[in-house]
């Protein structure tokens, strides 16, 4: 990675510290990160005066901040702020403090402008081609409206979770009444923005603490098998059930509700609030979290400075290349196992019946089977499984990371089992790992070497036999001792048995069309740069 | 890893390749192997002539393991043969045949060359200063006596577990007077080696594929939470008890007893018979596996040609090198982090009451405690844990291991528990991990930015109060903030208040003396080329 960059996200709650390392338009990884509760906005009330001891402790927080800026050796800081600051009456003696007291140069963000770098935060890392994305925080709600990728309308209402909370809730647990004031006051303030109604459609992407929070309840309440929440979908029915209990709990027992950490508990039922009567009127059932948003947002408009555009061109494409540049895996060899795999697929489709979800999952584990071998080389199945399973990979759906991870599991021995997945996986997801895993493992046994020396394989199914005869470019014995070593899942599997054969074949080349894992544009030009990179290193 | 290669092992039984990258001296990393049931030795009889089938097919075989080198790129081949070779009256013609059709020349080891190799890889991966190393093969049995880390003593005994089973067992289940036989001619041949009795005492290491089985047999019998061979112990009485429920099952049921893979279910009960005999006649009570063995011993003397000795200077020291240069890890903050806990360990003693073995638990999960920001920032306390658990750390016993991936799990936050270990760690280690991690947690808060800006600390115990005193090197606000945020494990375990305080310190070098993680010898030279190599990626 050649540059270093920190983003402050200074909330009305919570302050937040990013430290990025990147190589531009390429891969990034996150190398530090530091997240307080200043609660700034504290006391603002309707005057929206920012008080003493809150600024006092936030300039504290912001001189940690540059601190641990400097101690990283970043290039670069910026620094936001957003409701608490934009809508203080003070906001240039606090600016001005802020500037004198601890170095920073605070850039106050529009309404509008957290709403669009919340929409960038979203857009890069999950696939949305339509929607709302929505940012509840400590003052503010933020809305955009999503269209073809494209932002089409913000908003920006003063429906944040702390700001809702000290105005209503004036009791603990909240009065009935308390809450169908809140309720009208929410329904008031959404009635003014015009497009929400009509035609919204698409997916809602929720960002923030709220939306997080609901997230790791309703995983908690289902004993979710992952232990992961960016790309995480909850229902507006158990959103609802969630702060019908919460409602009847006095603070100190929403304390202990499990997902909701204690410095929520406080504020939950206000943010909560304001995302039911959202959901309601924007006709949405459910909720898509996004772990990243306007830190993130602001970080791709610097990591993509150079590109002309503030758009990671393909959103899966891109996480690959990402993971595939950190794990430093063997680029002609995962693309030939890859490529290998999928002909394969494709070829034997009467044998699967599958379609294009099947065939990504298996392209993406295909490309990522080996990142393990960076921990140890034994196990390194099960190495690349954890590998997987624990990162980012942003747009793909956690059952597609799940499918991907067992893939990689069983990608040199073992009967592939879905029994750790329960509540995400299904039996028939066995199947499909099964048949998957099959292909992944022939075609990794086919480029034992790691020399492509079997340029290419035709598949022949006939009867209860399947022949595959490989094109190689050398001597291939090992592959094909290998091959057949290793058939036994692909015969139990399928049904069949497996007749391997090879056919020297003259110094054309062989290579197949290349394969998109995502399929939505050309992700040639950044495979080539990543590899490039991971040769470079 | 500037250097690669490939070490073949031709046994009477399996024949494996293993591939090693390496840096001289200071790390390396196995990144390939294949292993192969060839069963070279089948049929030899008492003639002691290789037969023409299994030669053709180890011929072939040895032509997969050339062609992988090849692919791999390796600068490299030590290719060596044992026993079966070793004894065969047309070893010539097999050598030469090998030559000219898989282009490999065999290096054929002595007994006592193979016995030496295998203590090489025992005394370089365990912590061994006295006891006997033995090897059970499929054609012989290998004895390394060990005095002082230098191996004293030599034997080897035609007691190969392939043998004794083709030679005397010819029933299945065996019968009873097959197995009195057996032992009375294993009791022969072990009789004749005269050291064996007298004062063999130290550590039982037990290398090759018997000991390896019968230790996994006995774990998944105990339900053994970790998934690691290499330093588990296992008991004479659990070996008999193994041994006497695997001569009731015909070869159908053994295949199917969990830890026993169906490739060693016929051939076990001949080594496990040849173990307890020599366990018994050498005074043993328990023995430890080792997973390396002789074809390490064969890696070790290249890998330390240039420094003028075969021994890894110290084998814990080294391992955790190894791993801190394979994840990069962030040498002067480690190293700090590691001083400061190690230093506060040092003075409150009369807090914990711990000793030599809690201190080296410390030292070493400090320095290991951020490794797992290499998968990912997020959660990266975990992922530490994960790579840990998983590495190879040579020298460390399982208990240490386990203590040090808890450290490092919870070096930032959470409630230390040792509930993954059940049936390794106890409840008083349960204590030692909460009271380590409290200390372990308060010195990396010290060095929150990674400057080192803290350079030592002063501790006082006064009744009720801890009071810490930072000597500092510029401004340690950051640093003193979150350790005041974090210090609350380290006053609930230790029931203390915690007072921290700072003082500017002039510019004179307040490093403390070097921490040893091992002790036995000066690991500062390997630091030093470590942290060199580190920074040269």
């Amino acid at each position: 990675m050649t540059r270093k960059i920190g983003i402050i996200d200074l909330g009305s709650n919570t302050s937040r510290l990013i430290i990025m390392a990147y190589t531009p338009g390429v891969a990034f990884q996150l190398i530090d990160q530091l997240r307080e509760r200043v609660r700034l906005s504290e006391g603002m009330g309707a005057e929206n005066i920012l008080r003493p001891e809150p600024m006092a402790r936030t300039i504290r927080l912001l001189n940690v901040f540059r601190m641990l800026c400097e101690a990283n050796g970043i290039d670069t800081i910026v620094a936001t702020a957003t409701s608490a600051v934009r809508d203080a009456r003070n906001q240039a003696e606090f600016l001005d403090r802020v500037q004198k007291e601890a170095g920073l140069s605070l850039r106050v963000l529009s309404g509008d402008e957290e709403a669009s770098y919340g929409y960038l935060g979203a857009v890069n890392s999950l696939p949305i081609q339509n929607g709302l994305v929505i940012d509840i925080g400590g003052g503010s709600l933020e809305l955009g409206r999503v269209q073809d990728r494209q932002l089409a309308q913000t908003a920006s209402l003063p429906l944040g979770a702390v700001r809702l909370t000290e105005t209503f809730i004036r009791n603990d647990p909240p009065k009935r009444v308390d809450l169908r004031m809140l309720d009208r006051y929410i329904d008031a303030m959404l009635g003014s923005i015009d497009w929400l109604k009509s035609g919204s459609g698409g997916t809602l992407i929720g960002l923030g603490g709220t939306a997080r929070t609901l997230a790791k309840i309703d995983q908690a309440r289902r004993h979710y098998p992952l232990d992961r929440l960016h790309g995480y979908t909850v229902s507006l029915t158990s959103i609802e059930n969630i702060l019908h209990d919460l409602e009847q709990l006095p603070l100190s027992r929403r304390e202990k509700v499990p997902g909701l950490s204690s410095d929520r508990a406080d504020v939950i039922i206000g943010g909560t609030l304001a995302l039911t009567r959202l959901m309601h009127q924007a006709g949405y059932h459910e909720m898509t979290i996004c772990g990243q948003g306007l830190r993130e947002g602001l970080f791709y408009e610097q990591f993509l400075k150079d590109s002309g555009t503030a758009l990671v061109p393909d959103v899966r494409a891109f996480g690959l290349a990402n993971l595939a540049y950190l794990y430093n895996i063997h680029w002609p060899h995962a693309r030939h196992v890859q490529q290998l795999a999928v002909s394969m697929f494709d070829q034997l489709k009467a044998l699967h019946h599958f379609g294009p979800f099947e065939r990504s999952v298996l392209s993406g584990a295909a490309l990522l089977h080996d990142i393990g071998v960076s921990i140890d080389f034994y196990d390194h199945d099960q190495h690349s499984y954890y590998l997987i399973l624990n990162a980012e990979l942003p747009g793909f759906s956690h059952r597609e990371i799940a499918l991907m991870a067992l893939l990689a599991k069983y990608h040199r021995h073992g009967t592939p089992s879905v029994d750790a997945f329960r509540g995400l996986l299904t039996q028939a997801d066995e199947n499909r790992v099964r048949k998957l895993s099959a292909l992944l493992r022939l075609a990794e046994y086919l480029e034992r070497g790691r020399t492509q020396v079997i340029q290419s394989i035709t598949c022949r199914a006939r009867g209860k036999v399947v022949n595959l005869i490989g094109r190689t470019r050398g001597d291939a014995s090992m592959e094909m001792w290998a091959a057949d070593q290793n058939a036994d899942l692909f015969k139990q599997t399928f049904h069949r048995d497996l007749v391997i054969r090879l056919e020297a074949q003259a110094d054309r080349d062989l290579s197949s069309t290349p394969i998109e894992p995502a399929g939505s544009v050309d992700a040639e030009p950044l495979w080539s740069r990543v590899r490039e990179l991971i040769e470079q290193k």
